[in-house]
């Protein structure tokens, strides 16, 4: 099994008729990158060649000006010192609390952490990024470390529990009604919709944009504004890829049912699970799979 | 004309021959989003329901817990005041100086520019908001602000000027040479990849991710541990469409050409353009598009 992809449950909906099986969806996970074992910032990432990420990532934001400001890069051993002589999961260290940084079990392995270290005069500069960098990391909602927005969710807001359902047909015919009411320009395939039916297949909403949570941005910011949220009772439905910050909007929106043409990652899966979120992917021509949640279906 | 969409200059090519002619490309540009006249986040997005992206995008950091904390939303009007009595484009204060946000022509039209006013509760956090977010805005260069990056991207490096081609029979073999080595699970289309070939179709390195910023990172991170950067002579080939930081990231790299099966978005194109880099698109089959500097690719 590749790491990039993990076994999921899924309810495949073929014509009508449902089978459950094992599906496999692409592994979306937190990677924490550390400066001189310090908490730079948290990328949400599909696992596999993390250093070469981290490296690509400080150089794109110019943290690293080239081969030469760069020391080692490794990752965490939980409970042992790095190379570079850091206790990298020492509770001692707030900022490595596992408790405090709302990591629990999946995410404070050491596989999902990175440390960095800078040599020469990027060296000298590691207490200025770090002080620079400090809010990205603690202040983000957009999706940025998953089990620890997970977690918050869990505590601040408890699991959509609405009891409606949408039919199958009507499901089915959503891909098509979003593409009928995008731009006539969009043969370009240039930009993601997202759209609001609701449970009767009636498109409420929708959005374009280049970035696909701008569109879903657009779509709950346009509820918002005429005060009707939370939306339950209604589908949200994507025209690509559905990442756990995907399923984390719907959420925050109270949107029980969310759908889209193509995948969902691990990640998505797993919120959608724990959110109560009815989690449907593959929506295309008479067949679809259902990730989580399937009692919102029906036939 | 949709804003959603912007005339661009194109470069067919079908089976050899070359045809210039019009393309629609997919409008990418920073919105600023301000929290009672004082810089809170810059988002890349289409144009067009910018004031629901604004309170989507608040409500998804938090900002606004519900309707009832908004007070206005508004595009600015330059060297106007907005309804919540503040002169928005006001050169004396320094967060509002153009200058000094690095923004020109373009993107210091006030239609790039929301300005949101928050009521009671809300109201009363704004300081606190902006104090934590204050590093956000100003120290990523992941893409955000597209015009200021552009802006402090040709102040710091020059175009690339560097003089060589790639036949139009090696590009044509880039994306199932690619996909070729992609995953034996990605049957799922969960993943994105990125390649790096040399002038010769040779892939040298690539990467998965369900990010696709993510799999050009690991591709330039791993060339950068080898100490191998610029990457002058390499062709960046992703499975996605192209933003402004898929160009971005190949122009810090110093790779000079950028391939994808899919569209590029304008600020994508308009980057490459500044950049020297070679931009093709839709790469299927014998043909596809040239956006900029059509001289790297030979007959």
């Amino acid at each position: 099994m590749d790491a990039a992809f993990r076994p999921v449950s899924v309810t495949r909906v073929r014509a009508g008729r449902r089978v459950e099986g094992i599906d496999h969806a692409a592994t979306e996970e937190p990677l924490e990158v550390r400066l001189h074992g310090r908490p730079f910032a948290v990328i949400m990432r599909t696992p596999g060649a993390d250093r070469e990420l981290a490296a690509g990532f400080l150089f794109a934001e110019g943290v690293l000006k080239s081969a030469d400001d760069l020391g080692t890069i490794e990752h965490c051993r939980q409970h042992g010192p790095t190379e570079a002589g850091h206790n990298d999961l020492d509770d001692n260290n707030p900022t490595n609390n596992p408790a405090r940084l709302g990591l629990t079990d999946d995410n404070q392995h050491p596989e999902n952490v990175v440390n960095v270290t800078l040599v020469n005069d990027a060296a000298r500069r590691v207490d200025q990024l770090l002080a620079e960098r400090r809010q990205v990391t603690t202040n983000s909602s957009c999706g940025l470390c998953g089990r620890l927005t997970i977690e918050s969710l869990r505590t601040d807001r408890s699991p959509l529990r609405c009891e409606w359902t949408v039919a199958r047909l009507v499901l089915l015919a959503m891909p098509d009604r979003l593409r009928g009411a995008q731009s006539v320009f969009d043969q370009t395939g240039g930009l993601h919709a997202a759209g609001l039916f609701t449970a009767d297949g009636r498109l409420e909403q929708m959005a374009e944009d280049v970035g696909r949570h701008n569109a879903v941005d657009k779509v709950v910011g346009r509820m918002l504004m005429h005060d009707a949220l939370p939306l339950s009772n209604h589908i949200l439905f994507v025209s690509g890829r559905t990442s756990f910050e995907i399923v984390q909007k719907a959420f925050l929106a109270g949107i029980s049912v969310v759908g889209s043409v193509s995948a969902p990652s691990s990640l998505a899966i797993d919120l959608a699970e724990d959110a109560g979120i009815t989690l449907v992917g593959f929506v295309r021509g008479d067949s679809f799979n259902i990730y989580a949640h399937t009692s919102r279906i029906a036939d």
